[in-house]
């Protein structure tokens, strides 16, 4: 069979294997798989089935991820890893993560037999989305060594610690993902590659003004909260930064009441995290002026910073050579395991187009043809690190 | 007893009087006087007690009005009314409605032996607030032949379309109430005349764009449903009329999703009928405008439209010489009974500061003082209609 061939039925393969794993799922009627649900273990019995049929051996770490290995030849070999995670939020799609992981096994298939200067190794994280406990990543940074206390605090499952790996034996990370947003798809490319995974602010805010009679409080004499609202969800649109109001209620709101109290959020990413300091401060700083000038109360609470995280530029630019000159570099404004691996060792990530950037829906949907060519990618990214390391 | 120690004490008695009928509700704790109740029943019975002990013959009519009525010697006679409702809103305060009552007994009790040439009535209406069936007016719009079949069959109280009285005999109608808004304490005046009752439209609107994730769609690729919303809630406060977006939602708001769809309503009002029309107009115009730039789906919907009811010129410049020179002339943006007198016989209106500009709520407040000028106010224009009708 010919590489072309050999990655299409490769692909249809994935297809067919993201269907039987979709309706693994804790939920009737929907996929839902969280930390350590007996669905998990379910998936990973599933997974497990497929990594020990492209030849790897199989085994659960203490925080419930699973990993599949093809050990290498040399001694004292280091890893390098492929994961994604197959935990899922409520009423997901089958392909947030356990395309990544699919993925990794098809690349394990296409190369067997291959002899590479390091382990293989194909993971499937137990927990990305945080659904179970609240805390995001609890798979990848139990591997990582990266837990803190208060996420120990909160888990049932005291022993997910003990998954910690040493840093030094992971030579790289490698993982692929539905890209969750409409880029590739209206620049019209199948798949590509990430070059950080974006920092995030997310801010709680409320305006409280004077709430009054809608038909006797002229204008001029009006505390509106909600305009004021509404001049800030407009200021966040111009910041240069993804910003986003994504809740916004009007406390005891009435047709005619003029609106005493809104509630709201503010979602900031950027992968400069200057940048997106800079438009939170200047936010802010608007925010201030708007209630001062409305003569509104204003609260500004940030409830959570999460820096960028950068991919390896040299294995980007590995990974960019093996999807060709024409592939397009992005940066993830989605949380991912890369975003904890980047932290330990050189790491990279490619996207896959999804159909309408839908994600984190029953809706979720990916093309054969384009899963065939993330499929080619690794295997050519993995070759090119043999070649280096070899 | 000079006039002026006379109205102070008339007016020290209207507060007690308030207080105690502000205790007659159909709830425990709070108060509420819905259309027909027991309260509302138990409310004209105390009424009915003060306007006899002002010397008045007092009924209650068919659409559950009570009249107190101070008749003239004078053959073929017509009637100057004036009134105000004895119903509430939900968990109310004392003086919206009940105020101009008490006002028109007070009246009554100043002019006690003073020979007029038309019967003196003082009227509570049964229903303004429109709680109990959704329909305001009920009471006036009885008295005057106002109910449209449509009313009718909404109300149990088939009967009450007998209220109706010719309208011939109604020489003029005066209403005192509570501003309800801020203007006069802003302006530190006791009483205002009101020139016209603001027509007004109530818009529901909704829009629809794409939810979409708040980390993966470039800000030039989003359909924001809440940006387009804050753009119409900004535009409405510049459109020279009262506009309000009272109510304001986002549908299934999550702080990481971009908002799909937006639900608001708009209040439209001004005595222009034509100005409150174009702003309508001109709103609806720029929502197009927005939701074609923003690729939004927009929904507007009128979903009622009431006339400006302009207040009777004589009578207005009549009651405002009877306020003195340096009383403010107003709109009033709230609809009252005087809207429906003023489609039958000549009406006018007074407006009694409160405080805060507070009603509908609890803690709405007038001064004692405010109310002894009403008093005085209204007692100087019943005579003057007396002189010019003599």
């Amino acid at each position: 069979m010919s590489k072309t061939r050999e990655s299409s039925a490769l692909a249809a393969q994935i297809m067919r294997r993201s269907d039987e794993l979709g309706a693994v799922s804790e939920e009737r009627g929907c996929l839902t798989r969280t930390f350590h649900s007996p669905a998990m273990q379910r998936a990973n019995k599933l997974v497990a089935s497929w990594m020990g049929g492209a030849g790897m051996d199989v085994r659960v770490d203490a925080a419930f991820n699973l990993i599949g290995r093809v050990p290498s030849v040399r001694r004292g070999a280091k890893c390098v890893l492929i994961g994604s995670h197959l935990d899922t939020v409520r009423n997901a799609g089958k392909y947030d993560g356990p395309l990544g992981v699919l993925l990794g096994i098809a690349v394990a298939e296409r190369l067997r037999g291959t002899a590479l200067p390091f382990h293989l190794e194909v993971v499937g994280f137990s927990d990305e989305e945080g659904v179970r406990y609240q805390t995001t990543y609890l798979g990848s940074r139990g591997m990582c060594g990266l837990l803190r206390a208060a996420d120990l605090a909160r888990v049932e499952e005291k022993g997910i610690a003990k998954a910690r790996r040493p840093v030094r034996e992971m030579l790289a990370y490698l993982e692929a993902h539905i890209e969750q947003g409409p880029v590739l798809e209206v620049s019209n490319r199948p798949v590509g590659v990430v070059t950080a995974i974006a920092g995030q602010t997310r801010i709680r805010a409320s305006l409280t003004g004077c709430a009054g009679h809608a038909g006797t409080t002229p204008m001029h004499l009006r505390q509106d909260a909600l305009a004021g609202a509404a001049e800030i969800v407009l200021a966040a649109e111009k910041m240069g930064v993804l910003a986003t109001v994504g809740q916004l209620e009007v406390d005891r709101g009435a047709s005619n009441v003029i609106p005493g109290l809104v509630r709201f959020t503010l979602d900031v990413r950027d992968v400069k995290d200057a940048k997106r300091r800079a438009a939170c401060a200047k936010l802010q700083r608007l925010a201030v002026a708007v209630a001062r000038k409305r003569k509104l109360k204003l609260r500004w609470e940030t409830v959570q910073e999460t820096a960028t995280a950068s991919m390896d530029p040299a294995l980007t630019k590995l990974l960019l050579k093996a999807a060709g000159s024409r592939v397009p570099r992005m940066p993830s404004g989605a949380g991912h395991d890369a975003a904890v691996f980047s932290a330990c060792c050189p790491s990279a990530m490619l996207f896959v187009r999804c159909k309408g950037g839908v994600s984190h829906h029953p809706g979720e949907s990916v093309k054969e043809s384009d899963v065939a060519v993330a499929v080619d990618v690794l295997v050519r990214a993995v070759l090119e690190l043999a070649k280096r390391h070899g």
